[in-house]
């Protein structure tokens, strides 16, 4: 097998002048990417789901703002803001829930808005934010991992860790959150074996953390959703690792569908229950997790698997695919400046 | 669509002298079904999930003894017993966790044992027997389902109801246990709708208790298992009710894996979690859930579904098919004999 580490799931191609994403969807039967050469192909990307995971949208959406700041033909300083507005409003339309996406549009607006010079020295600035931001979230997944592994529980024998989607370098611009904290603990020779759940509906979990834990030779069981409390109850787990799509300033936090229902299991056992997620997922704005909205997706997701439908015609489908898990049930959030108890995580508001 | 109500999975065809086996394997793309003709088609039928279930398993077993019983060519009774006993081993090796195939295999055995006359007598004697678990399996559910109703909540308006798996007519000789319950719910004007877990890794509850409630225009919604907690979080559910395959003298219950995680979300919720099962699930001879044998399969079931493969190459996978609920999660245990707490289920012991 091709080994694809590390793993980068945005990047820049300077001689073709396009960004370049691996196409999620076809993971892990197949390790392919797609050009992305515009801003209307990069909003499709993320809603698709070519590219997914909150830090990687943010960085996407970044891009997708560079690419469309190119697309815009004025000269005229003024007129050329107005039609980044008109891109960035297509950009959020994308995905509603994670709080990346809308930051990281916003500080590529800011960007504009504080840019001097011409229009196309603008456009060069904003693609070189969008750089500037992808290269930071790398080293915040770095931070995040290395204050992660400090929190992890402080044991002789090496740690079983269970994850829930993919907060994974394919979530991120490259290391990942949840699984920087497990990459961390394997390269320091702390991890036993990482459990994925395959989070159906799309099954980021059996797919995308299984395939990355692969290329590195993490040892890793895939097991389905629900099995995770259960093997808890065996005292398979000690800890677990999460990612997050968007966190109020409370600490509740908004991650892939089954995150909560794996926090549940895990307070009933005593299990710490960690999130790793960059500030910019922190959104200081909303009190408390009942104001993160929730993206409902297409019922397809859950009628049918790959090409496989497996439901009878005739029945009802309930598709969210984001759930809350309040503060209570988090043990700590892992961030780039360290990692803090929920109701401290305001200490951090930059 | 053809309206397969009733739905009896296990019949005998006095014409064909066969068993007549819905294929559940195929449900819902395509109502066939199976003629089993002896005791060895019978176990791997078992064994490959064509009848699953432990109502309908410990059904399934009875006729695979009674066909085993005409297969046998002596007519010498002590050679007959003898190798009867042949056919219940080969029967019981089949799968380990349900108690009703035990229970029922045990039952013809003592019938045969009981049973005066040539051995021709004794081999109808075994098939009247084996219909009389049948008819009696019927009986039992729809005494369960009417001590079910009492125990709903109370409420004015109409419930919505989780459950887990496939514990309907499909599973028990007609009617099922919990979906049962449900069943009645719905006739008695009180079910507003239920909420159906889909049941990784075999879907049971996407494909069969979806497909039973179409058959009978109750409405359903189909979640992937790692929303149920969600739906309790947003006071979607009003109630539980499961099946179960095995039951310890304590009320620990052994049923599908993933039961133990919805239990501990309800208990988490305050929503009541009851177990709808027959006596003949009561394996009194076990103190407590940690008796209870769990039944381990392959782990493709895990690694694809249908003919997608979802995992890359190079992962571990763990599935045990069952898990084990402890009583002190359980509100009430749903039997023939009326619903009692966990433990109160001893002063049902016949």
């Amino acid at each position: 097998m091709v080994c694809h580490t590390p793993v980068y799931p945005v990047r820049w191609d300077r001689e073709n002048q396009c960004v370049i994403l691996i196409d999620q969807t076809c993971l892990p039967g197949e390790y392919t990417t797609v050009n992305i050469r515009n801003s209307s192909e990069m909003a499709r990307a993320i809603k698709i789901m070519i590219v997914r995971g909150a830090p990687a949208i943010g960085v996407s959406a970044a891009y997708g703002m560079a690419l469309g700041a190119r697309e815009i033909q004025t000269q005229e300083r003024a007129l050329f803001l107005e039609q980044l507005e008109a891109v960035a409003e297509m950009l959020k339309q994308t995905r509603p829930t994670a709080v990346n996406l809308f930051w990281a549009i916003q500080r590529m607006l800011e960007t504009a808005r504080d840019a001097s010079g011409s229009v196309g020295e603008i456009q060069s600035q904003l693609l070189a934010e969008a750089e500037q931001i992808q290269q930071e979230d790398i080293q915040t997944c770095q931070a995040i991992a290395q204050e992660g592994v400090k929190v992890l529980p402080d044991r002789p024998e090496r740690l079983n860790l269970l994850t829930h989607c993919n907060a994974g370098a394919l979530a991120t611009a490259g290391y990942g959150t949840a699984l920087g904290v497990v990459r961390s603990a394997w390269a320091q020779g702390r991890l036993k074996r990482v459990y994925a759940d395959e989070t159906r509906p799309r099954l980021q979990g059996a797919k995308l953390t299984a395939w990355e834990c692969v290329q590195e030779g993490i040892p890793v069981t895939v097991i389905t959703d629900n099995m995770a409390a259960h093997c808890m109850q065996q005292g398979m787990i000690d800890a677990v690792v999460v990612g997050a799509d968007r966190i109020s300033a409370n600490g509740d936090t908004a991650n892939k569908i089954g995150t909560y229902s794996v926090a549940v299991a895990a307070k009933a056992h005593n299990i710490p229950f960690y999130v790793a997620a960059p500030l910019s997922t922190v959104d200081f704005k909303l009190a408390d997790g009942g104001e993160i909205p929730i993206e409902e997706r297409d019922s397809q997701e859950v009628a049918q698997v790959g090409d496989t439908r497996i439901t009878p015609v005739g029945v009802e489908y309930y598709n969210p695919a984001f759930d809350v898990t309040p503060a209570a049930l988090i043990a700590g959030i892992i961030t780039e400046k360290g990692a803090v108890a929920p109701q401290d995580l305001i200490s951090l508001k930059g």
